[in-house]
């Protein structure tokens, strides 16, 4: 054995990039092969993520299909999809072999519907074939579209020996075997044991005896969310996915679970930043616009919103003037306090625990935005002594602050419950749309406020 | 075997709660035993936080160590923190010997300092004492903070036999075997195999004949958030910790890296939400007004700043009162279009994926944001038609705000960005700081702006 360890840390350089584009250039195979065979198959998808299409095309041709299926899983999805419009179907189907079903199905997803049945029907291996069709009629957002059809499955009937010998077949075909599921004569899940409980049992024993009856399964309807919480809470690496009956149909590893939660946490956070889809830095102006625009022209008519009512309003202009400059903090105020509250909810809801009444959630909110109300309010005053505003004028701008904070907590805290409660996603509540409403409710209640003090 | 397979949903109902308070009220432990017996110690866990201190104290004192300690490592950590501070060193001890040593250490590193080596001494299982010990030198946000030292190693002289062997004992200690490492005479890692490599080997070949010598590891002192990363990137469930010599010292499993990349996405979010530090829905009023009273201040500064701005330009108001109902779409879409920018940017720090040359992103942006602008420009002089105002009033406002937008997009991008090249984490640079400095700025710039096209 050669006393090489990989060393982790892999940096994409410039000069690595123009080496490949260099050999690829001169096509020259027999410096490139071995040069990319160095890498792992995560860090060449890095490299042909910065290649010119035609480029990574050529570098999928080269290498074998056993290293390119395993790229393609980890290349940029926008990328994967133009590097699959320049393969053939029969292509993609060599590269669909070589996939675990999970992956192959989420590959043949993202084709082109017309496509999708021309590179299923070139799939030689007939099994493979049936599993990756049976998971494509599965929603992607439910355990059946997480789940992959490796699994290891024995009979509660079997003894340690024969099930050994029968395992050494099944699980050439399974990455990582976490646990072995025992299932009844007809395939329903009734137990699961690990290798582990295997290796240290004796080779007369029936699978009955060592092993665990308590396992956790999953609907292959449920929701991929639910699934993840699910994993999470329990600290499962691993989940059986079951129908109706509970015939054992697939299994969830955690490493899919991984991205469930990175994408919903993304998402969540794009929410709140006002971005409606799922971009990146280096998407296409077009689509970076696509995803900003409808947030910014919500904003624009909150703010025109504001315009009208400040218009009428012109008439306290000559009397009382100073209250215009403090709009932009009234809707500032008002659009920063709207958004805490309803991110603190929002992430409560994800995690489930906003628990107790309405009632103690409603007193809690309005003495948390009193207590930041009044401090800010303090400082309002501070601020008007030092640059001499009327006393009158300081009072009825502080204390309609209070109020627009206090409403502006409550309007950040409920919409997103309501939201939830009728099933729409909460997160959509963050952002833009609790501030936009914020701001033009901030202002109208501003004014009124401040009218009634100074008396206007 | 029973037939029995355990629903996974399990549902936290006030009346399950109530039985609970009430058996612990009427110190009925022969009811309440069997009843708790039937949960998953995170179910259980789930019932505790609901309980009064007192009475989840009991429980734990009810239960059988074995079971608590799981409990404790899901509990709340406020509701963790208190029920420690109700049991002696001695009965945190015992839990602690439950324990995988990096729960054990993580416990104990919540502890006051005074009890940590009251506790530590009490530990009667002296390796596991040593391992926790050691584990309490790391910084908690390391590959050390994170590992377990709970693995299962063997020497690449062993025969598959000999290491079948051996692997029984040691793999008792570990709850899940995910590799099997390859260690030197000097304890340096080498290589690993997989507990399926050595059912499918042959009993007489040596170990260093089976093993895999592409072993990924991490250092000790790396960050856990790199880590993460890489665990992620490679699709690993496990990784070896090694220090300078490449001794092995640990392991990493995918779990913990999950509970990782949780917090991060949560802790992002909460600072573009504008809350300072980790607090959920159910915390004190006390805490929450901490993490939310700085930013708000923040906020007010930025808000009084554009008050002294407007102060500046109060001869305009008789001129062009209309300018200054405009201000708060100013400062909103200054705000929205500022943390659009950074959150983009900011996500794309955080995935490695902003790359290209500073000239490239610039040009890009201000590409962007003059089509967003010019978009909303157009909408802003139909709104003026509408409410009939000065065409050259409606162009000073479009054409201001244009330009207003594209600087928010600068700074929204470019502020993090800096801040990342400084070593400063980028998140800081979303939500409510990026608001308030755009809001003056945009504020500013739109009434010179103004001036300048409509002529005052």
């Amino acid at each position: 054995m050669s006393e090489e360890i990989e060393n982790i840390q892999f940096e994409l350089t410039n000069e690595l990039v123009e080496q490949v584009e260099h050999l690829i250039e001169q096509k020259d195979d027999k410096e490139l092969q071995p040069l990319l065979k160095e890498f792992h198959y995560a860090d060449i998808a890095e490299i042909l993520d910065e290649l010119d299409l035609e480029d990574a095309v050529y570098v999928i041709k080269l290498l074998d299909s056993e290293t390119t299926s395993d790229i393609l899983m980890e290349l940029d999805e926008d990328i994967r999809e133009k590097v699959l419009k320049n393969l053939s179907s029969k292509e993609i189907a060599e590269e669909i072999e070589e996939l675990d079903t999970d992956d192959a199905a989420d590959i043949i997803a993202e084709l082109p519907e017309n496509r999708q049945l021309e590179v299923i029907s070139q799939i030689e291996d007939q099994e493979h074939k049936a599993e990756i069709t049976e998971l494509l009629t599965y929603d992607e957002d439910t355990a059946g579209g997480l789940m992959a059809k490796e699994l290891v499955k024995v009979y509660e009937t079997w003894t340690v020996a024969g099930c050994m010998r029968r395992i050494r077949g099944q699980a050439k075909d399974v990455t990582r075997v976490h646990s072995i599921y025992v299932v009844d004569k007809q395939d329903r899940l009734i137990g699961r044991l690990s290798l582990k409980d295997l290796i240290t049992a004796k080779s007369e024993q029936k699978i009955a005896e060592i092993s665990n009856s308590n396992v956790d399964s999953v609907n292959v309807h449920d929701d991929a969310e639910d699934v993840a919480k699910v994993m999470q809470k329990y600290d499962l690496e691993a989940i059986p996915v079951v129908d109706e009956d509970m015939v054992l149909l697939g299994r969830i590893t955690i490493d899919d679970i991984v991205d469930v939660i990175k994408e919903e946490a993304d998402k969540d956070y794009q929410m709140a930043a006002g971005i409606t889809q799922d971009v990146e830095a280096d998407d296409s102006i077009f689509e970076l616009t696509k995803a900003r625009l409808p947030w910014l022209v919500l904003g624009l008519f909150g703010g025109l919103g504001s315009v009208f009512i400040m218009k009428g309003f012109e008439n306290v202009m000559e009397t009382v003037p100073s209250l215009f400059f403090y709009t932009p903090l009234i809707a500032a105020m008002a659009g920063n306090v709207g958004v805490q509250s309803s991110a603190i909810i929002v992430q409560g809801i994800a995690n489930d625990n906003v628990k107790g009444s309405i009632v103690h959630r409603l007193l809690k909110e309005i003495g948390l935005s009193l207590i930041n109300g009044l401090a800010l309010a303090i400082l309002v005053i501070l601020f008007g002594f030092i640059i001499q505003q009327e006393f009158i004028e300081s009072l009825a701008i502080s204390v309609s602050m209070m109020s627009v904070i206090v409403v502006a907590a409550l309007v950040g805290t409920f919409v997103p419950i309501i939201l939830d409660k009728r099933g729409i996603d909460p997160a959509i509540a963050t952002g833009p749309f609790i501030t936009t409403s914020n701001d033009i409710l901030g202002i109208y209640l501003f004014f009124v406020l401040s009218g009634l003090i100074i008396g206007f």
